[in-house]
């Protein structure tokens, strides 16, 4: 899996501050600005996220590129409806040597980690057989597995993110899609930190949800996504 | 393929209707609902959609359930982001028996077909091989092909329904969808008839969107989809 | 203040009740709807809502009409963007006699009251004047003040719906949109008993959300909006 | 009115171009990457646009402040929903002095003109009355009229904004909308050439769809916002 943060909205934090100060000002938008520039205003973006005023960090876009990743993941992922994706399509790219995802579980167990291999070699020799025998592309991949690697480009505004972030950091989250919005985490909190500061499973900013399925891990959960102290000195 | 409307809003027509009526109307919505009720006011219906004020008939909701169609066409299906979605979920339900789509162009050939068969077996057995294994269902799954069979429940409203129909019967859109949407405009234009008479391909209000790479066939579709004459008199 | 719920989809919980259980079941459609339909499935909506599968209320939608409300509250209305509008339109109504609201606290003040009436009469001879002296509505409409009444159909689904009046029926929402919120809950309740039986202000089913701003009434908050024992043996 | 694009996705046209490629091409991101930096590919974007391929352009964000605006015209405004906003809020902030809008009709009359100041002023006195008289600012502000100046932080992505100017720009807009749709484009057109190449009303990329209502001027609308040929040779 890799992942990077393409492209963001110039100064995400700045923007969404100076756009937060804008409900509650009656000073023009210049004066706000300059008072933005000038003092640390990071707790008073984190104070509008805990106080549930979610919308002014809609402001702030993030685009990712997540290449690696199986289409079982991509299919989790773009059920997030309040996003933007352009994903490689297989109506119009030849998959013949596709690149596929083993789950850990099976890579674990070289019995069944080589009949997986097997079997998607296996799947590529029919797949390009369908082809040879002018199948189209579209009708061909009816036999590409959930397994086979795609390429997703990604946007998602902050609050969207926070939402993301709290469902599929979430233990019972699928493994992958995990793992992908850990990656994402670590990127946004490098140009966004208040913004992402409380950032976690839903279980870290109050009672599991899941209910009778909880994981049981909500205090590690905790312990790995709280807010650290030394965070909220950064400055922004 | 199995397509139903399961359900929608009451009165469909007439609730957008009388949704419409009030933005330009200075009487009390009782008095607008009892002028609704009197006339007949698809004509009415009709000339806010071709002008484009769409927002009226968002305030009707259709809901679909769809079976036997492939996760590559449901995987087309949800990119539409303004609707709703309950899909089978291939991490709670065992799939050792799921069934499988045949695109039309391989089970046209005999030999290409039967071999497609026995791949979806062999698939079938390797899946359930790895639950014996122990792995779970969501590490499992990754060896399903797109062709594997699902059902999913779908709720649009009208104006999201046009865009769908817009882009989905295009001769360009894979024939799986576009046969599930041919399907969804026969239901619906059953119960809203004048909300759906101009639905249909891009080419069919217009000029074809696809430049390029257009199928030609406008006359043909113009012909297919272009609303007759009989059905204005219709009444709601 | 009038509202009235005008339309909604068809079984709102048992669709989507059935719609929840595609997502766990390997069974036809067929076999769920009979099985939806013979037993009480109430207790699973709940679940499902309770464990923040939101998604499964997207697809019951419900239509309002609000009449006799203020601008003022019809702005803070459409500020919900998962949510379908038609509003009043101040450019195609002539508003020469336009109602309006006086707020209680100016009610309750017989001489600020005589005040504010005289300034709404003013007010609408001022407008009156302008449209003879051939400006058009539209512009006209500068005038006229936030009190002026308004007339809005809104549509929202179950999901948007819970949101709106976790936000809406909190002690620090402004007076009039919470009457409005409250005066919908009732009416949804009613249709769909199971779906809003958790409905409240955020302190009801979490902590207060308003931190320093909290209002303090979070226990008569839940004792106001907190299901009572008695729905549960309602039945769908 | 005074409008500033304060923010956007860093390389709007570059970020969009790269994201559309990715659905097309086998290749990874970084090579995909290298090819859009090296070549002129704003043809491509063009032509993405002009297929309806839209998606593609939301992976870009734009930020705006509106100042000197009435709230006539944010009204309208945020019924744009597939976008975020922050308004400067008539409940927090005292409007004892607020400013206003004046219309031009209105203005280019010194009767009218001198009128609507002292109905302005009055209004002024009226509010700061109410507040002296302890009546919160959530209901002084009943008095307010739709002149009253606001200030709003606005982001919009390539797709809306497109939409966005199909709608504000028809000269059947109100003035003041439109004024700041033209002020908005000029602004993101620099950004963003090719995205914004063809934006302008409904009448300039197609037939007019206000049908009886036409204004009768889609050729000078055509001439005003028809992209020149000389912005064709100008790269991103």
């Amino acid at each position: 899996m890799k992942i990077q943060l393409v492209s963001y909205t110039h100064n995400p934090e700045l923007t969404c501050i100076a756009a937060g100060k804008v409900c509650y000002s009656p000073d023009g938008f210049e004066e706000i600005q300059k008072r933005v520039a000038r003092g640390d205003h990071g707790a008073f973006l984190e104070n509008i996220i805990k106080m549930g005023h979610l919308s002014v960090i809609e402001h702030a876009s993030f685009c990712f590129m997540l290449e690696g990743i199986s289409r079982a993941c991509s299919h989790q992922l773009v059920r997030h409806r309040l996003a933007s994706y352009s994903q490689k399509s297989q109506r119009y790219v030849n998959e013949n040597q596709f690149e596929y995802i083993i789950p850990p579980a099976i890579a674990a167990d070289p019995e069944l980690a080589g009949a997986f291999t097997r079997f998607m070699e296996q799947t590529q020799e029919f797949y390009a057989m369908l082809l040879r025998h002018d199948i189209p592309q579209e009708d061909a991949r009816f036999v590409l597995p959930n397994a086979a690697e795609t390429k997703i480009f990604v946007s998602m505004n902050g609050r969207e993110l926070l939402h993301f972030f709290e469902k599929r950091l979430c233990d019972r989250a699928q493994w992958e899609i995990r793992e992908a919005a850990e990656q994402m985490l670590v990127l946004v909190k490098e140009v966004a930190p208040h913004m992402f500061k409380t950032a976690g499973p839903g279980c870290v900013n109050g009672a599991c949800p899941e209910g009778k399925l909880t994981c049981g891990k909500s205090a590690q959960m905790r312990e790995k996504y709280k807010p650290h102290t030394t965070r909220v000195a950064d400055g922004i």
